[in-house]
């Protein structure tokens, strides 16, 4: 059996590349899994040789020493790879597919599963309902930054390409769709996103990117994107964005300019609990949503693809600490505004958004400035990002994407 | 041009029935009403003879001293009446038709009621969206406890009933059509409940019966509702709803000891700001948004029909006096929660919910305990409403009751 | 290996019960059995010792002789039972436990299954999309009118009762569970029925009324249900539906009499393409389509969740034998209507409809008038059925119903 | 009071610009004004200076004589304007607004409207539900081909433009808003294009150009456009449209040279009753819907924004003239397709394509080949678009177009 290298959490502000086993149909015990998990048979699974696998943005909550994820964790939940073998209890999925694995771990047959809400599984994280690849305290799953991966219930949850050559060639755009372009769009379709909407994205990171881009694919007349990184907004606007720079004045006046009217039909939080202030730049937790509900007009949404924890050790206060936020919410309540949390789930949005893919009516890859990067050079990659670079990173652990 | 009758606030604690006008097609000056709307013209009117008007629990809200309402003020936006007057711009309502009237204010032109978001119309609340009758900062629209009350945009809001003597016959059940029927339906509605659903309803006043009311009417399998108040907790058993009483322990204890499981799909807020803390007593704005999150199933949706306001100058604190609450939102996002807020667009539901009541589907009026007393007796019908009474409270300012 | 007995299909009017083989974990060839699927195997699936299996309306068209259905093809698709052997790929469902099984056979694995439309699932079925057991052209799956019957992708396909004393109490109303609550409530949504409607069914045979049912689960005020047979409008009338004789006027005026205008909200079609003629009784397969369209009102929607098949050797003429109806939909375009075909996807319901049972908010099995009656029996049964009996016939293959 | 020019249909095949009375806020009589609309008083109405007004063809049926339309019946439903007056009942709406006129007639205060079905409203035309400007049986209000209309009801059908200049620089795009753009647009949301759909239009004439483009707009992955006239397949291509020329060859093997696959996930009809066979040419009014059955993937949906009748004098058989069709409604039960048939509720959807416009997101005027012509020269446009040219006639009444 071949030895597998991956990318592991090690302290606080570091990341390395390990060797690490090559994965079987079992979750056996390592850093992170869950006791009730360890053993358990994967007869359903697939072993993906990884093509792509990205670094997000939740990756750095754990980096930065915000979690209590353990030493050694293998990190990476957006995987894009070939199937290299298949289970027992595989029958649709064959080897040499090359497949989209959604970042959210579910089981294809518990009630939720059934609900199309894979985001909150019942039965894949002992501890609660949903689970990612390589998180703290999603139950265990092996992170996917690596050269091979175990994917579990691989014909409930593996999107499989219609074409490998097609699939290779916009592997840049593809590989968006394990995380960050469903959970993008999800923001946009849960701020209520539609023909002729005007849209506010806070955060101009890739999952504001990627939702900015979502509004235009759903017909936006106006998506406007706010962030105090000027390398981020320059991205926004390469692709038809107008852009908001929060730390040279309110947003509200700011929107006005643009739209002659001090608000937008739909507020998107793509940022979550670590927003600082805009005038600032310390922690202020509920900033992002209490400046939404600001401006979101009355009977507007607010999606809320941004992560907010319920525990968090970095918090500012011990409000933070407990993952509480001071929200303005007889604001939203006035404006008879509703809101919408929680995880993508990722399997409702990831097909329709790679046919979008695939006939070339969206190109997420260069809207977030996709750009690979060698596995050995993930920690250059965690460090480049974490200090704002407008890219987003692709590791490419088998050189698949060297052609690309 | 004859006198009128109605119920004004004059003081904290203190509401009293006045002489005042009768109305006409025009919007006078006088207490809360907005200068800019002062001499508006009403020719799309109507004058409505009173039926039967409710006393609100958020009518106690200014009663209690906790807004900036003006002495003199006529109360009422739960009106249902007799036309005994249209304007010239009034086409298809005529003189003697029973109506109720939504409490909501709605112009029929604007961008919000072509969308049926009739909570939020831009044009009739010079300050913002969303008007109603007899609340402050809301325009100035007169009361409705009162023998006669004048109707805007009568074409649009009225509700007429499809025969008079069948109205006048179930007047106490119809009674509730013009808010708290189709309010606490909107919070069921908008808490995703369904054939099969289980809920939480948390306050069994007159919004959080009938919003249990609504939940039945809708399939729920099984609807709880919560509170301190023994009286009102009898009333939601006396139509098929399981109860807690929040003093002798944990909801979410107690809700596993009713379904088997510590959590329900679907969870109603029917209480708001003025909430009070579970074991002690005093105020606690965000303690039932916070035992919602936790008792609400991964998944699910919260429905928050009870009023939360942008400023309260009676709040606990000062983050309360603004507004602002303490939010667990890291636990709502962990679940994947949803929730929507404000008024209740009235329209979009009251001409489904009177079909189920003139057809016998539904009895609200007893769900709710609804007890007609004369106008002259509101003073009476406040105070017992605010010490607790399990019962709505319904005026009859011209005897239509007598028979009822 | 034990031996099992069933329903099997002989010649056109006759049915017979007979000996046959025990199932096992693969498709063995049989009559009917669609040759791609011959020795599939079949590791995800449960074997089920049958509860109760009901005959249907659908089983009616082939043995009457309306299809290519084989000789000794055995029948039944409407399941529930004991589970009693599970299949090394089942991870989730337990020796022991009580289920229900949709009548469409579905592997949870493909597209449509993703997305809810399991009605429609890609992999059961190699002629097209769409399976159940015991039936004609569909892919060869053995019936459950049976001891015992291979239930494939039983992770995904079984609903488990949550308590076995509990759902053996409620027996005789949870057997509908698996085909004709589920078939007449998607009638009922698809027709638009909400809190108020009014609603039409034609055709009091078990899927009308359940589909009534369904219409007054989900709030309809007003509820009509028409036919031709006296016994069955009777059972109608049995839990509140008011009733049509269609022989005795026209459709629209005995609405007009009840409701007091001559059209309904929402048109359900629960007859299909055996729909005899009003007043003659011969057959006439589009009659049922275009009076629902002269009776649904502007805006309304019709749910058709009668059968209407592509092919039928014993159809009126050509066009019948094609399948091709002459529908009026010059009435039905100017009308604004809606239309809804097919197959119940009935994993999108059974969940919530179950529920409804279990906290008695429904009693299916006593609106349809459920009669257990013995295996042995099943002749019997088919032949008064088939005669117009306004009895849902259960058969009770292993003693379990005996003291329901 | 000064004159109006208008459009008129003179004879089967033949219009003509004549002189006719100025507009005045009552509906006088006139060649087909429904008696009981005859000296319909309309103070809510504005009269407008037409500024646009575009050829339909729908108009084409009456020109054809395939209706009942009385000679010297104006024409004209497709109008945008400038107010000029209005009536006093208008309060929001001001003279000098440039405003878009929705087809379809509504009052905004029947429960249709209520409702948001526009398309069907009760109030306006006494024979049935539903009306529009310069159409045949639908209640008698006059046609906009002309330099004046009266517009009933103003503050409710009218949608303001927020800047004149740049309502009158996109004017070309603007004008499309109040028919075929809403109408094509309706077609693809209730075939239920979304992003990443497959969808096939059939038929390539102004509305089903529109509705590939409004199914480009909600984000379909590949629109295919079927039509047996170059020309106009010429103009879908030139958007990105896939095009199939329907005489050379089966539509679903076309589609499955495109695709791969021989179905779409949703079809959309924009040719209605008079369609034609695609080999030999005659008419055949099923064709394109049994079509469309065979095309439609299982679990698909069909919009039916094209045209069916309810009684057709010109109809090739008894049944066609009855407005009956022969539809292979067996194959389309057997998919689970779900049908929308009706006149687009414009309003539902014009304020949102307006911004689409405004902000540049779509290009309908070229999509369509639009091309202004003089009020003079509409006998030309009617005769040019009944040959098939591939062009949307717009006319100039007023000179507003000269600049664009």
């Amino acid at each position: 059996m071949s030895a597998n290298r991956a990318v592991a959490y090690k302290e606080p502000g570091k990341v390395e590349v390990i060797d690490t086993d090559y994965p079987t149909f079992e979750l056996k015990d390592g850093p992170g899994v869950n006791p009730a998990n360890i053993g358990r048979k994967v007869p359903h699974g697939a072993i993906i040789r990884t093509v792509a696998t990205n670094i997000c943005g939740s990756d750095q909550h754990m980096v930065r020493g915000r979690t209590t994820a353990p030493a050694n964790l293998v990190l990476g939940h957006e995987i894009t790879g070939e199937v290299v073998e298949v289970g027992p209890g595989v029958e649709f999925v064959k080897v040499g597919d090359i497949v989209s694995v959604p970042f959210n771990i579910a089981c294809g047959r518990c009630r939720n599963c059934k609900e199309r809400k894979t985001g909150i599984c019942l039965n894949v994280n002992p501890d609660r309902p949903g689970s990612a690849y390589g998180y703290v305290d999603m139950g265990g799953w092996v992170g996917g930054q690596a050269e091979y991966v175990l994917v579990p219930y691989a014909d409930w949850n593996l999107l499989v390409f219609p074409d490998r050559d097609q699939a290779l060639e916009k592997i840049m755009d593809l590989t968006m769709l394990s995380d960050i372009f469903p959970t993008g769009f999800h923001g946009a379709v849960t701020a209520g996103v539609g023909v002729g909407s005007t849209v506010y994205v806070a955060g101009a990171g890739p999952v504001g990117l990627a939702a900015a881009t979502s509004a235009m694919l759903l017909g936006a007349a106006a998506v406007i994107v706010g962030d105090m990184n000027a390398d981020r907004l320059a991205q926004a606007k390469s692709f038809g964005c107008e852009t908001i720079d929060l730390s040279s004045g309110e947003i509200a006046d700011q929107i006005e300019q643009i739209l002659g009217v001090p608000e937008v039909d739909c507020g998107i939080d793509a940022v979550g609990f670590e927003a600082k202030g805009h005038h600032g730049g310390e922690e202020a937790p509920a900033t992002v949503l209490n400046s939404l509900m600001d401006i979101t007009a009355a009977g507007g949404a607010m999606g809320i693809p941004g992560l907010y924890v319920t525990g968090d050790p970095g918090g500012i206060d011990e409000a933070a600490k407990k993952g509480s936020l001071s929200l303005s919410l007889g604001t939203g309540w006035a404006k008879s505004l509703s809101f919408t949390t929680g995880q993508c789930p990722v399997m409702k949005y990831n097909r329709g958004l790679m046919m979008a893919i695939l006939y070339e009516r969206v190109h997420i890859g260069k809207n977030v400035n996709a750009k690979a990067i060698s596995l050995e050079d993930a920690p250059r990659g965690y460090a480049e990002f974490d200090a704002g670079a407008a890219t987003k990173y692709v590791l490419n652990p088998n050189g698949y994407l060297d052609a690309a």
